[in-house]
């Protein structure tokens, strides 16, 4: 195999394509990168279990081939190479499998993997597809990501819940403390032509996807099947394996009713709850209470004897008052997901589920589960 | 004691002060920072054994009186504040010893330390003083701090000797493999008023001192006792015990002669020698050989059958060729710590110390001790 390319080209594609490798594979030579000359350029494919990422760079092929490089490696020679042409090259059957990186005056010689062992791409059956902005896709997995089981013991709650409908995308997350709600609304043939369609995709691939996506104006191809989902953006494309059976019913557990409902500004209830988190987390028991009076809301928190206490400005609230606690992470969680000016918030009891929502429309819904807290008198 | 002040000051001093605390100090009151009322406002006071750093800031002081707070909680606090006028407010003789933090709608009530048990300040006799440009003192710092040792076995090498003489100030550090020396110019009464003078400075101290050197203009006053050094810039002040002992006569080991003299462009073997370093940093031997020929310099290693070979472009020798191994990190660390465009260095033989200094004046000077390579031919 000999081809050249530009090595900031060459250096993109293999950021991309190596997301995929996992530190410790379970075959040595997933530690790879496999390497292939064909019509379109040359094609770079990462791989663990459960995700394949390939992508295409443009390059002047001089000799056909397939090698498979350390990942790891090859990710770091090529991040240094200086901004010039760069030439990749194999003997075809040579028994070290050597390839050679030459830049400039710089050469690298690298020992390969047997390409040949390197696992086939997955045969991906369509059963449905559709567009999407990346930015909306982003949004979608961002708002959702954290709240992913991340034990083991419901293996269906390590991923989440991508409901296709007629007129939106739906992301839904939950582990036992929370559950998480993005909707993305959709238009045009796109959706209708395979709506509804439920599926779930490992939090892991989500994760990944996050960092493939470049940003920018270009859509996002999703294609779907019974066991696969495939993202397509520009010239990378991802195949993951999704889990299989049944996600959580979760519309079923939302409260419909509310005793206390308060509005928040963002900035402030983050604010406070940044500070008032760093006393929780002094003893470890992440514990930050709300107090909710008329048009007043105060949160405090206290640990070894060191207590925090913050009044957050400008609260509208609405029916009863309320003390109730909750793990801070989860809410700092959130609203680190959004970026509204307000939010609302509805309770019940200070044992019962609290809904977080935007005061218009329905890009997100979290529900958070209260800690109990016996010192405070249930109202 | 309570005090009125700007929350990014308090901010910027408790930063300040809270450097000299060490994470698991030897008794629990050096975990706290110390914050006493004064006549010049309020003083923040951070210690471990080795160092003290205090700083003052304008408040307005209502009530008299002394705390010490957990230095770190402290810090953490602080920098989320808001930026407006914060209230520090602490009872005299309160046993809980409680302190509040009030800034807008925030109330942080921490628990103090015993502030009786805070040590006293050493006592500094003034033995020499000088002032020096803070840019050149963190230049001379950063240009040796990389060089002092690490190992306890010669405590006196743990620091860097730094020469007062009447028309410079020398500092230079070494560990068994490696010497580093740096040079800065004095002119003026400043340095002659103490010249010659000899201290050997902990090289914890440098690091803290680099750290609270704020940039700019500001001149640093140091002051030397017999125990003692003091680095003052602006409204901080660094008080460090000194390292007792002669330290290594480093210019006897300086060889005068070369064999073969190589000038290269810094950029092109900084980068040569960043990718070569990768490959030898896989088989974690460290080792890249330098071939100088004439008016040539390759560089390689090679780890696990992987390669790298690197012509350094702009190259001019003078003398004998050569093949010489070095630990990669030891020529790293000298390329990261000069902002010259070229670099001289001179070999005598392929077990002899190379040299590394500039073309012109004594700005700096490195020693290195080459790798013997027992494949390699002695030239």
């Amino acid at each position: 195999m000999r081809f050249r390319c530009q090595a900031k080209q060459l250096q993109d594609a293999v950021g991309v394509a190596a997301k995929a490798i996992n530190a410790r594979p379970s075959t040595p030579v997933l530690e790879g990168l496999l390497i292939k000359t064909g019509e379109n350029g040359v094609r770079l494919t990462g791989s663990d279990e459960l995700t394949t990422i390939e992508t295409t760079i443009d390059a002047a092929i001089l000799e056909e081939g397939t090698v498979a490089l350390p990942g790891r490696l090859l990710s770091d020679v090529v991040r240094k190479l200086p901004d010039a042409d760069v030439e990749l090259r194999s003997e075809e059957g040579d028994p070290s499998r050597r390839a050679s990186l030459r830049c400039l005056g710089s050469r690298t010689m690298l020992i390969g993997l047997n390409a040949e062992d390197y696992p086939s791409k997955p045969q991906v059956e369509e059963k449905a597809g559709f567009t999407v902005p990346q930015e909306g896709l982003r949004t979608l997995v961002q708002r959702t990501l954290f709240s992913i089981a991340t034990d083991e013991s419901r293996p269906i709650l390590t991923g989440a819940l991508l409901e296709v409908k007629e007129d939106a995308l739906v992301m839904a997350a939950l582990d036992g403390f929370r559950l998480a709600v993005a909707r993305l609304a959709m238009s045009g043939p796109n959706a209708a032509c395979c709506a509804p369609l439920q599926v779930v995709i490992p939090g892991k691939v989500l994760g990944e996807l996050q960092h493939i996506l470049p940003g920018g104006e270009e859509l996002v191809s999703v294609s779907i099947s019974d066991r696969f989902i495939r993202f397509q953006v520009g010239r990378a494309m991802m195949d993951a394996r999704l889990l299989e059976g049944e996600f959580m019913k979760y519309r079923q557990i939302l409260p419909t009713e509310w005793q206390t409902r308060v509005v928040a500004p963002v900035p402030a209830l983050a604010a406070a709850l940044d500070r008032s988190s760093l006393i929780a987390r002094v003893s470890k028991n992440n514990l930050v209470r709300l107090n909710i009076g008329e048009n007043q809301l105060t949160m405090s928190s206290n640990a070894e004897q060191n207590q925090s206490q913050e009044e957050v400005e400008g609260v509208i609230t609405e029916g009863k008052p309320l003390e109730i606690a909750f793990n801070e992470r989860y809410l700092n969680d959130i609203l680190k997901a959004i970026d509204d000016e307000e939010i609302e918030m509805r309770f019940q009891t200070n044992v019962s589920p609290c809904i977080l929502k935007p005061l218009e429309g329905e890009d997100y819904l979290y529900l958070v589960l209260p800690i109990r807290v016996f010192t405070a008198p249930s109202r």
